[in-house]
């Protein structure tokens, strides 16, 4: 039985707390939260779990194995850190950290304490990203030759980081699931309209020596709510559609091909489509599937889909593209 | 009565000649291709056209006061100068040349000759469009924040240009319809998959001194057919989505307004809209409001909707794009 | 403080108890269900609920005012009796009971107890129901002249009541809450692709004696999910999808007008819309709504808004399109 | 060359004439309408086609062989009894004509004459229809379960016939394509909001021995144009969605099969899918194929897709259907 702790009962505390009340094999034995009123709630629906707004009772309850963190950003690092410290298996919201040295000092101490640090990527459970996997492993779209998300909404800005580190952070993490080759240069715009200069708006850029090129779209000003990932291949294409309550994934039958008309005149042709495949996804919450993982591996040892250097990798990715945003939205090597 | 000769009846030059066979006040004399089984189609419809594979017949028809160009790109800015030099008017394809040289040249010829110089900017036409320009005219939206634009589609691609002297001249287009600001800096990203080199994908980022930014992803790869414009405004947000059969144009009711919770945490509201509106758009085609425009500016001298000096704007905004992906993919200063 | 006991806590038992054990005013007490395994799943999520197999153990715990009972339909009737005759308020899974006299007896009962009897016609709660029972009351629309709805998905098959029971009861529900006037005449016709003989497949036409028509296509058998109802006006038309995860309600500025042309033949205009509206609907769960409702009423005396003769009103009129099934799907005339 | 003769230039007569003039083997050589201004539009398009507003001149030239009707539907027997008399072939618009005594009184003339008569069920043409005979034919959705369609719009009513005989005939049309058993019974409903009392909204049942069953909803009260065919099997289902401009056609692939749960009690369950195909299909004007077949078993003697037994039986249903509205709404059988 996995003895967890879980720091943080406000946005995705609640989520987290439910999925792993679910579980049979763990139980939720406290819940730190700095707000009363928060673990007033927590306590009327969890009567049996334990709360208090002191991080260090929980960090020294010996019976508690596992920490969770659901916290924002800018604590990540420091909560982690002396949750490892204190020999537990740590569980991160994404992103693991805000800096690529934050992320690079928790997993070496991971690494000399043999504990599991585990980021919360939630998509890369999705049984819609896992069946495009399936599909792009199989080499059935060929080559691949781009990725291209948008991903939108409206919503409240985060205080602590901009739109990279919360939005384009997911598709990070889908791309690093998806594609095995890395980038060669990483390039960011973006735009602030609020006083603390943090981007509402902002466009990634990632090109690759294969000639793949992956984009980003992310915003947190639009009322429209876009998930739209576009993944195309030498052979076919898939879109992952994430708006759409049942049908998420497409598989188009034609990719594009290079063609020319005999007088190298264009001609365009808007449907030039083959059949279409909806594979059938299953629906049910992803995140039951992330922390059944992560029980797992703190139980077995055996590795998690989502581990600590797929983490870090996420982490360095948005840290060149803030680079990029700082020095002028230049591109950035990636090194 | 406006004569009119018409060069190229390839792809576009048959709705062309169409669209000018319906007006009252104008008639289409001759029309010239190079291949005589286009021209040979054209005979079986309109028997009254003369057709000709001699470029110079047209020229030197001294009947005829307008010429029509709907050739490669390429060739615009010689067909174009040959044409003003004898004193016709020009209605040429989009985009007005492949370069902002000669864009400048055929500007200063039409000046001084006095003729009508026009670039058809079909987008500017569409009803859909013009409501646009009405509703942001208004202050309804409120201040501009982002013009974000997905252009795709599966498609030959074209000998000549890359895929923003194709598609991305419909935005810049509409974008220089719709927004008087000018830019500070362009920054493009793209990638080519053919021997050939130029690029079938790209991604451009206008930023404005306001705090606007606008941006464009142009694709001919991808079977999926997307025409999705969002246009932000501090107060609403437009949506103009024209692969819709006949809900084109969408306002939402709610733009975004800073918000952050008391205790500075984000919290996500995804729906949080008001009412939306649907606006009724006319469907009928804009080419046939381009061609009444033309003619009119032919037999009235008044100023068209879409001048020669739009359409070098738009050459201009192009040429700093090609510029951009020329040098490394960082911003070009607009000056 | 209302003091609950649940009867059943198979497939939607668990929905209630949820909502009501959010609410501050009331207490849920005990739960029957015949199975141990179902009571064990609530007890682990609700330690303070008590638990039994014995409807009885809950019927005579004086400290118990109000049963809520969500058995299968042919269980209503005894039950919500035996509950009403020890003197419990009363809320029932719709429809009410399987036939008019029962729930004519059900009626007499509560009036004669003085208990408050309710039915569960969640739909009567959506904020879009609601928003559409103004606009229709406001006259916007004009005279009612249609209201057609499909409502097709694809599920386990009822083991006792045919697909009019179980899905028309929420159009039934849903018509009667909009539209004052009575039908004159009620036609039903069906399938059954089962041996019980019970149709999954249903058509349900009602005629008005101001012209209006009341249309319910409802089926079990349909691997598409379709909610979708139109309402049409003399003036404006409504449509509800409720498929759609936002915009549920749209307003067609232009109902229709009897038109025709000069030379009395006809003209198809698809599109001549004028402006469509999507009000804003509030997307919380209308159960917390309805047992809000329930409570209050519980409490202060007041009439709900979904009351009992409401709820018989549905099990009339679909006593009647079962009537027209089983005369040989003939007009069954409203008396 | 079959030489032909065009009766009416009103709503269809254009886009007939377009597509016979785009054949090779055709010549429409004389157009009849009853206006001068339609006379002159067609003149200015075709300037070689002879035009005419009298009938008889048509009916007389020796040199046409075929007749096409493009007229109102009260007019079709009286037209296409004279253009068979003088030996002529004849096309006649849907539905072949307003009464089932008429229609067989044309197709005993046409065996009579040995001359080719046929009615523009166009739809039949249809890749997409094509596409669905093929699956049904093929066994691959099992037995046919049901057949339900909707097909509403608005638009401007016909003077000389209901909504049945308009919208229906399509119906109708497809089902007799797709379906051979014949049906037992046919029960129509219909509302009139006109003083002609043509119902402009109807819905129509039909079923069979095998449970087969089949349902339209028409309208010609609805702002939102529905196109939508559902075509249950008891093995996958088909999908026919008209409106949307490219995927028309969707296989589901798990259509229904009877379950209940172990204690016998329902489950819902929305999304219990399987995959999802769109087969690629056509998208080239049905019109165009319907002439080339027309103009084939002209010149060849070969029996068309949509031959006059097929209209005739077309006109059958409808006329049963007309019977049941007339008989207050009864169920007819079919005989």
């Amino acid at each position: 039985m996995v003895k967890i702790g879980v720091i943080g009962y406000g946005y995705w505390g609640p989520n987290l707390v439910r999925n792993f009340f679910e579980l049979d094999d763990c139980e939720v034995k406290i819940v730190v939260d700095k707000k009363q009123e928060r673990l007033a709630i927590l306590k009327k629906h969890y009567p049996s779990i334990q709360v208090t707004t002191d991080i260090n009772y929980l960090l020294h309850d010996r019976d508690i194995d596992t920490v969770v963190i659901a916290t924002p950003v800018s604590t990540h690092f420091s909560l982690a850190k002396e949750a490892l410290e204190v020999g537990k298996n740590v569980l991160v919201e994404k992103p693991m950290t805000s800096s690529l040295d934050e992320a690079l000092r928790l997993v070496e101490m991971a690494e000399k304490k043999g504990k599991v640090l585990m980021v919360d990527h939630t998509f890369v459970y999705k049984d819609a990203v896992r069946k495009i996997k399936k599909i792009i492993d199989s080499g059935e779209i060929g080559q691949l030759r781009y990725f291209d998300s948008t991903r939108t909404n409206l919503g409240l800005f985060q205080p602590d980081v901009n739109v990279l580190w919360d939005l384009a952070a997911h598709d990070v993490s889908i791309l690093l699931f998806l594609v095995k080759e890395k980038p060669i240069s990483i390039q960011a715009s973006g735009v602030s309209h609020t006083k603390n200069k943090l981007e509402n708006i902002a466009f990634v850029t990632l090109k690759y020596q294969s000639g793949m090129l992956a984009h980003f779209n992310v915003s947190w000003s639009s009322p429209v709510k876009i998930r739209l990932i576009l993944i195309g291949g030498s052979k076919k294409m898939i879109v992952f559609n994430d708006v759409e309550p049942s049908e998420k994934v497409r598989i188009y039958d034609s990719g594009y091909k290079v063609r020319q008309n005999k007088d190298k005149s264009k001609f365009i042709v808007d449907y030039r489509l083959g059949d279409i495949q909806i594979p059938k996804t299953d629906l049910k919450e992803a995140l039951s599937e992330m922390v059944k993982d992560f029980i797992d591996c703190v139980k077995t040892g055996k590795k998690p889909i989502s581990d600590m250097y797929h983490g870090m990798e996420v982490v360095k990715i948005l840290s060149l593209a803030q680079e990029s945003l700082r020095k002028g939205e230049k591109p950035i090597y990636y090194k």
